[in-house]
């Protein structure tokens, strides 16, 4: 493959140059392990700062596994889990889930990749029905998997909801900086803020190496997820590396430059392929990704030029993800190729 | 805490700097995840290198990661792993172990961190008998979590043993480099060719950053291991970065030049504190781990000053461990500070 | 509660005198416990005279029991099964598969109980991706969870299209008898001869006290499933009095003079209420289970008369089961109350 | 085989005949399906009148399900059980706790069946340190495997200290009639009241055909032990068969008197036997289990005529356990065979 960077995920990026000095600086001497260190503790507080003093943050590896610990600190192996039927819990973890938590998941169909308190309220029957998985978790994903972005409003409206009927809401923020970035607030007030009582929070999509965060609404429902996170393989001995990534990420407006930068990639690469004909933008370019159905007999070629993954493959929809790596130079040559390409 | 080296535990240290090395080359443009990369791939043909053509490694992030892969791939959950009381597996992952693959564990009192075959028979028993987990996995550590260290004799005939009766044999090789190191051989002899069907092939012990790998003897054992890694939550999408450093380990001898020099560190404190009256070593000294009995009053005061960890608080056992970047100065500050408090 | 007779569920009924004599006929001295007796060798011999000599049958306490050791024998962790959204392993067992199995369940939204391999198809991709639940097992329901009935050659559709793909077909059989009794085909016709691969076959609504079987169409899928029946709290000791049941429902032709009497009585009742003004049936009456939307006032009073479960309670769908003990005057009786209550 | 009675277990014997005729009388009409029937509630209410107006008791379908289901009540699957290596819940159910619990089990040593203060002691660390299943539930079992009973005492101690450091005590009580037959008191002096939170209630082994009890101390105990029984699979649909076999047992003293001859059998048996040369009792007769060393030779003509269980092949260890339906005469004939086998 002879590209240099492409458009199948952010994750198929770099690590930001911040980010891997941080990782050098941290790169001094011994430190305890398992988040004893100085770094995790200076990282937790960034985390506070952020997200408020009563929060309380683990730091894991990826993005599964802060889900799947997200899911079983909120709910019993008896619990139903509602999300959109694209969520990365549904169709992209193996069924970790199902396998670690022991709960259902009950998938709500979308168009999307957001749900709604009305499609909800379908699942919101059969509690105190033995017979019944008991829905406990409700879990949306900010930006979604289709890179639309939930307003505040929405999130807030949900987690009453949620809330009013005594239940939970996760939020999967594989690609939340994204979403705050182009809603043009803070994280917090995208999630925690807005309602949220668990929140996946996504590092490696944004130019960390490894690591994500899982911020807890307070103590109380944080209260087992040591163990939590130990018994699902999920605690780094060698910690301050996740950490030292963390605090570059958030002590200053890293997050939030990269994040920015994404999101204007895609805005670009949507406006400019849109321009060509038959290339037809199945959703709105709210953050990083770009969907779009092409001509069948464009995608393998196109593929061969620069990596990217087919989304639906009877429509014929690819998924194109920018990164905070990605020039207007890598997009003024993909669009100039498929442009040659569809031709 | 003050101090920049302790002896806690082998995974307090940093990483070695030909690994951040390695790491840093890696970090040029984009490479497709999950393991679909270029330097993935160049790892895996090195650990083919050192284990067999025939083997197939996979990359995780953690020990606890590989351990309960390992023992997923091997026993479904009606099954039994046999291993000695002191395992990884069974005092140090809360767990996981039978959460994720529903065995029963069965652990063998042992002295010494080692079992035998004699130790094995007394468990192989009820097969056929369906009210009896069903014995299906041998675990043994190597160098085990005392210090000491299985002869390729020993090993070959346990996995003989195992063999004979059609279980497997697996090892939890955290701590392998310095195994080797120690008995002078390959990394193969110590494990897959004395007969292991699957090591977990520890990393981070040795100056990794994160990662550790598992090695399965054939394709067919490792036939369904991607899907289980996904599941386990072990999956790590940027690749490449644990790939370059298991290329900077094993291309070279640096596995064994760190590995060797923690084992002299630990036979040099050794024989330093045992020269300390009421200092009374527990286990032999074979590879990068030192045992003692000290007298109670001076774990306190000397943990202010180098941390490390109470073993057996009943015995006043201790345990120190050395690692790659151990000085013969931290040996002899430390030394003095023991011989001063206990006088 | 007043009634004796009701429509709430077919497990609702008493235990057919001819089942309680055999239970009672059993009750003579000691037998060896867990299936070592010679009641349950008889009744594995009935079995295969049923389904055929390379069946294997293992007895079971429920339903939910059988198809989780089911899914169990058939699938790993890491697979998921195709279900409809109506089936009882979907909506019934309060999420026992995806705990006990670890197993993603994938529901197909469904009108009448039943899935075509259209339907089926559109869930089979992802195979050999990792972070895509492998589909391995399609589950179907006969008779339905509505009510209706697979013809036979639906079935050899779907298992030849499951099998021409590599994976099994298992059919949950709660109300098998009722399938056949309607199909005028024997049990196997209907389950195994036409390609299914396991059989949870129910007793319990068709007149046993408590039991189930579940038949594996060769040995070889059956090989584990002791280990995975003991492991599952599925192994009954005094198993005797399962067998004897067995035994008495299946060495002659009760097992159909039952499954066709509440047939009969089902198709009454429909026949009956379609008469009835504002009653609008949902569903063919094809086996032992009838489906209306009634006058939503109606529902609470007919209820303290009758008792049966509101189907949907958006729709106001009400479900009424038949069973071998339903009787004409029954019928009569509640039709009448029925009418009255509307008019 | 041609023997009507044998020694093998409790749970060989058939069903008593009061218990059969509860289930005939219980056998009339349509009853609401899953507890929520007339004899149910009955039922219940005679298991608070043995254990009081604050216990909350559910019934299921055998042991191994009680088990499961109240350590799922009280631990979280990164939680330790510790009980005595002989428990039922470590030896003889293929690891269905550590399945359905994800817990670790850590079996204490011992001769008698029983555990003490001191030995559960020596597994109460680790508290608090994440890398350590953390002990939540001591489990006992009265009478034990071993046949041996606790003293009301000393399950009062083990319960003070159990619950002063906040741990939970659980009791297999499989054979708890057993042992307050031989006790003299109450079902409650010996468990609940002596400070048992959970009590798993043997019903088949005192003469019931199927159906065992879950008698939680207290309902916030019990708050979601409904959820628990019925993903675990042990929800019955057809309830009031269990539930009247309850009531029969439980009403009047029949409990007491099968328990009480049992018992005595036990005695007798084990006098009569300890008179042969060559046979030696192994454990104090306390309960209804003898436990002897026999020759090795006379182990299998005496299986041909009274089937039994082999304890413990290496010290040719076998267990004779006797029931409510046992006669003098059976042991008489039994004994009298074995006097002629040893000579």
């Amino acid at each position: 493959m002879k590209q240099l960077r492409g458009f199948a995920s952010d994750n198929n990026a770099s690590v930001h140059p911040e980010i891997m000095n941080a990782i050098s600086n941290a790169n001094v001497g011994h430190a305890i392990g398992y988040g004893g260190d100085v770094i995790t503790e200076q990282a937790q507080s960034v985390f506070k700062n952020h997200f408020g003093k009563e929060t309380e943050t683990f730091f894991v590896y990826n993005g599964t596994g802060a889900n799947v610990i997200a899911i079983q600190a909120l709910a019993q192996s008896y619990n139903a889990v509602v999300c959109a039927n694209t969520a990365h819990i549904n169709v992209d973890e193996c069924g970790a889930p199902e396998k670690l938590s022991g709960c259902k998941l009950l998938p709500i169909d979308t168009n999307n990749g957001k749900i709604t308190v009305e499609q909800i309220k379908k699942y919101m029957h059969g509690f105190g029905f033995e017979h019944h998985a008991q829905p406990k978790v409700i879990s949306i994903t900010q930006a979604s998997e289709l890179g639309t972005i939930y307003s505040i409003d929405e999130i807030k409206i949900i987690a009453d909801y949620v809330h009013s009927i005594g239940l939970y809401l996760h939020m999967d923020g594989a690609r939340i900086a994204n979403a705050a970035a182009a809603l043009g607030c803070t994280l917090a007030d995208t999630s925690i803020k807005a309602g949220v009582d668990v929140l996946s929070f996504g590092g490696t999509k944004n130019g960390l190496m490894f690591g994500e965060a899982i911020v807890f609404a307070n103590a109380k429902l944080a209260e087992n997820v040591k163990y939590i996170r130990k018994q699902s393989t999920q605690l780094h001995s060698k910690m301050r590396y996740i950490s030292a990534q963390f605090m570059a990420l958030l002590e200053g407006e890293l997050w939030l430059q990269n994040a920015m930068h994404a999101n204007k990639m895609a805005k670009l690469l949507g406006s400019e392929v849109s321009k060509i004909k038959n290339v037809q933008l199945t959703q709105e370019v709210e953050s990083n990704g770009v969907f779009a159905i092409i001509p069948k007999d464009v995608i393998e070629p196109l593929q061969n030029e620069f990596f990217f993954y087919v989304w639906d493959e009877h429509r014929c929809e690819v998924r194109w993800m920018t990164s905070f790596d990605t020039t207007e130079a890598d997009i003024a040559q993909f669009t100039s190729i498929l442009k040659d390409l569809i031709q």
